[in-house]
């Protein structure tokens, strides 16, 4: 099958953040969409291979912060290509606690949301997690960063937990 | 709360498809993204108000096509803007039948993808369908209009049944 149309799908790149016992941990994310206006409910499809799953599901809650364009590789990085299960990805760098507990990246961060989780679905390799809006705040004014200016202009790599990242797998084997 | 956020997501447009007793309709829509690599599983919102939601729900497929960034407003407000209660919106453009019987615009589409639904989520305003992808093709190469594209640039009107449009509602009133 030719996989191509799933890459000219649109995405942005965002951190989404959870905890558990006290342990803060964030990663790199594509798949955010709002899937209702009423109520606000938001969905995040995350790879159950990483550990913001596992808080996510443990906590019942997670952020989204929405990164800026002009967001540095190195910082990309830090969240999409490290585990926190051998560092602690928030030492260092900008950030909140949110309504529950839940931490919330600061740092080349438009704005962001916080969510309840209401319900999630197993979608196979990935879980999608429903998040209803309970806090929501600007940091600052700018373009927010797109999965594909990510790919193009700052030449990232594939994050291989992604969804998008599967389609590179098919086409190098 | 500080909607703006909500705003900053990234999105692209798209035309999701399908059919009922002989029937075809099609609407824009903002929030699709794919949700799972292995297998792969594409999301989509959809209000509950649209007929296209009614089609989704009888015959259990659905389509994206992807727009081009080209795609003129005229296009776009024929799918975004009337409804398909009382007339057919596949009248005079090009399109296809993918598997199931599904329909599929061909017109403006850097490629398409069908899906057939294997399961639902009741989000309140809009219903969550999770689409295993059953046919995906390209049409032409191009870059795919994204939704910040068409109100910036093309300077389009909000539809008012995406989950976007809530926000900008929640500005005017």
């Amino acid at each position: 099958m030719d996989l191509t149309p799933l890459k000219n799908m649109t995405y942005g790149l965002y951190i989404v953040s959870s905890f558990n016992k006290g342990h803060y941990n964030g990663q790199i994310v594509d798949a955010v969409m709002q899937v209702s206006i009423e109520p606000i409910i938001i969905a995040v499809a995350v790879n159950k291979k990483n550990l913001t799953h596992d808080y996510i599901k443990e906590s019942g809650y997670f952020s989204i912060s929405i990164l800026e364009e002009e967001t540095p590789m190195e910082f990309i990085g830090r969240f999409g290509f490290r585990t926190g299960r051998d560092f602690d990805k928030f030492k260092g760098i900008k950030f909140e606690i949110g309504p529950g507990g839940c931490p919330v990246v600061i740092d080349h961060t438009l704005g962001y949301i916080v969510t309840e989780v209401i319900d999630h679905k197993d979608c196979g390799s990935h879980t999608v997690f429903f998040g209803s809006l309970i806090n929501s705040k600007t940091i600052k004014y700018g373009k927010p960063l797109t999965y594909r200016y990510y790919l193009e202009v700052i030449k990232g790599k594939v994050h291989m937990h992604s969804p998008m990242a599967a389609l590179e797998d098919a086409e190098v084997g």
